[in-house]
């Protein structure tokens, strides 16, 4: 006899377009949600049942949160992980926890705990001052990429060692004096792959079909399913992004970014413990979507099907270069007279360069076709200002 | 250059799981939504951008809604069209119209209209006193189906006449003094079929594929698509179905109940002018769910297709006899460990028996397998009272 599974209330850390689609899925099935977020007009603020208006390290306003609900899970990883720590002292639920996040939020120990594990990566190394740059472009051979331990996403916090020269100004730029960095070797990649993995409170754990990304200026512009790979590469995929999510022990969705190197090689790039940009396309591809299964998962629920119904492309909508303010969706009407196509508006009150402020999907019978259409799409459809 | 159509913003005259199933889809595309219903508590009060409180006839409160939009809906047809019909005249838009409304709202005029379109119905005639619908008795013959022309739903309305001895106590049930009635010849049909069109304000019209249902006491209690009919009749029903909608000129869904009889011809039994319960299987069902389409439609936006995707099985999930009050949704854990499952649950807050409190649909490769697991389904998920 189940305890009326549905009846839990889910509070979620963030009300971006994430929470938004998380909550989406939670409504579906009756299932109450609150949000914490800086901001009123957050694009999840008016969906969830309730919310809170407070700053993400606000831990009065989280101890609030967590009060009202049964569990707590979060749309982003840079959360203050002394605040969750003393949520789960008092007994509260968090998903992914204060453990997981506090390893994943430093990409540095992140990759130590890959490492530890076994888990296929790039050389890198900690920074300790400048000298140790030069060691790391002697042993790896340049470029070298130096990157923040902590707050880094969409490319932020990254910079490109293209030779010796580089070393001060990347040094400079990224304030090794102040924060904590570490310096990959380059890798030569063939392809960025993602692959989506949810577990559940009880370790059950599914996986998505491998997705292939294309980035551009570090931000991801097109997701394609199924992923151009061989099957030794996709069973290759598959079985590390397991093995990941088995040594986080994340519950609820976790992302695992890899390169496919032009060698054959499949090596862990990132790690994200939430819902990814690069599962958007599960809303309308996979049976079930990873928002639903993440909802699923942290409130106890069995996981859904993974399986992919139709090849399906996603591209993201981004804020355009020159118009900032209130955005002003141009061409919908054009784009959405593409078959098979959905198109996404987070509802975000101002647009700026490269801000994420929609996406669009297209399932189509073959990955060809759907690649086609999103390419028509996304000529057409743009975000401006009015 | 298009006006920024998804910044209109649509007025939802009701609150239940239509509207929460269309707010659900409008939201994912960023468009505003406010609905107006008489409970705080409905399922789409909390969903929904903003809500006014207020019963469905108060023309001051539809007023006010109306003001506050660029277009007006309705998840149900039973609004006071002489309220409708103020707001035409102060220029708000109102999909479906006043007009419309006033013909489908009394089910005798709505079968004039088809019979004067020559839309294939069963004979029908309308009451004036007991004598006539002995007339009707002798004419087609027993049994025959006596009916409140204004306001019945999901069976209520309707008394099966078997034999003259039932004619005062039917009359007298339905008050045939005070309301306005009409008797209709018993069809023995073979099956029931249901076809969703929707009509955009430029007089384009999609159809979806037949829907065979299966209704228990009335109310619907499954829907199949693809309809297990022959081809001739597949072709008949949507050929139909599209001639109903261009009768009406109704924007956005309009769903065509329709018997297919044991002698082979396709009779319309009842039109509504909004989404309807079996059309619920487009949710997982199709490219473009019949909510998506009359978002669209009502705001000037081109159709989506209406291609189905999987066969698909959708079964109402009803408040069971015997339990009153809170709800609380049994068996939930099983449930979702079927395969190609959703449960979609419409957070009433009270239960009652054989109200429509959610229902599961089921996506499978045969319609065959959707059928054995929504059956599963049917038999562990249950709605009983806390």
């Amino acid at each position: 006899m189940d305890n009326n599974l549905l009846s839990k209330k889910v509070g979620i850390i963030g009300g971006g377009q994430l929470g938004k689609m998380m909550i989406n899925e939670a409504a579906k099935m009756g299932i109450y949600t609150m949000i914490l977020d800086p901001s009123i007009e957050c694009p999840a603020g008016y969906l969830a049942n309730d919310k809170i208006v407070a700053g993400f390290d606000d831990t009065k306003s989280l101890i609030k949160l967590a009060q009202k609900v049964d569990v707590l899970t979060c749309e982003f990883e840079h959360i203050s992980t002394k605040a969750l720590k003393t949520l789960e002292e008092k007994g509260h639920k968090v998903y992914p926890g204060s453990q997981v996040l506090s390893i994943i939020q430093n990409k540095f120990h992140q990759k130590k705990e890959l490492q530890n594990h076994n888990i296929p990566i790039g050389d890198f190394m900690k920074v300790e001052g400048v000298d140790s740059i030069k060691i790391a472009g002697q042993q790896y051979g340049y470029p070298i990429m130096l990157k923040s331990s902590l707050g880094g996403y969409d490319g932020k916090g990254n910079y490109l060692i293209r030779n010796l020269e580089d070393i001060e100004a990347a040094y400079e730029k990224l304030q090794g004096d102040k924060n904590p960095l570490y310096v990959e070797k380059f890798i030569p990649f063939e392809k960025e792959i993602s692959v989506l993995c949810c577990r559940s409170i009880d370790g059950e754990i599914v996986v998505y079909p491998v997705a292939e990304n294309v980035h551009k200026d570090s931000i991801l512009f097109e997701t394609c399913v199924p992923a151009a790979i061989t099957e030794k590469n996709e069973k290759d995929a598959l079985d590390i992004a397991k093995r990941v999510c088995a040594v986080f022990k994340s519950v609820g969705i976790i992302c695992v970014e890899m390169f496919l190197t032009k060698t054959g090689e499949i090596l862990v790039n990132e790690v994200a413990p939430r819902p990814h940009n690069s599962g958007h396309y599960t809303i309308e591809g996979c049976v079930t979507s990873q928002f639903e299964n993440h909802i699923r998962a942290v409130i106890g629920l069995p996981l859904g099907s993974t399986a992919l119904i139709r090849p399906t492309v996603m591209r993201n909508i981004l804020g355009e270069e020159g118009y900032q303010g209130q955005p002003y969706v141009q061409g919908v009407k054009e784009t959405l007279k593409i078959e098979g196509l959905k198109l996404h508006i987070y509802g975000k009150t101002e647009t700026k360069y490269q801000r994420k402020m929609g996406h669009l999907t297209v399932t189509a019978p073959s990955l060809e076709e759907a690649k086609i259409k999103a390419k028509e799409a996304g000529a057409l459809v743009r975000i401006i200002s009015q």
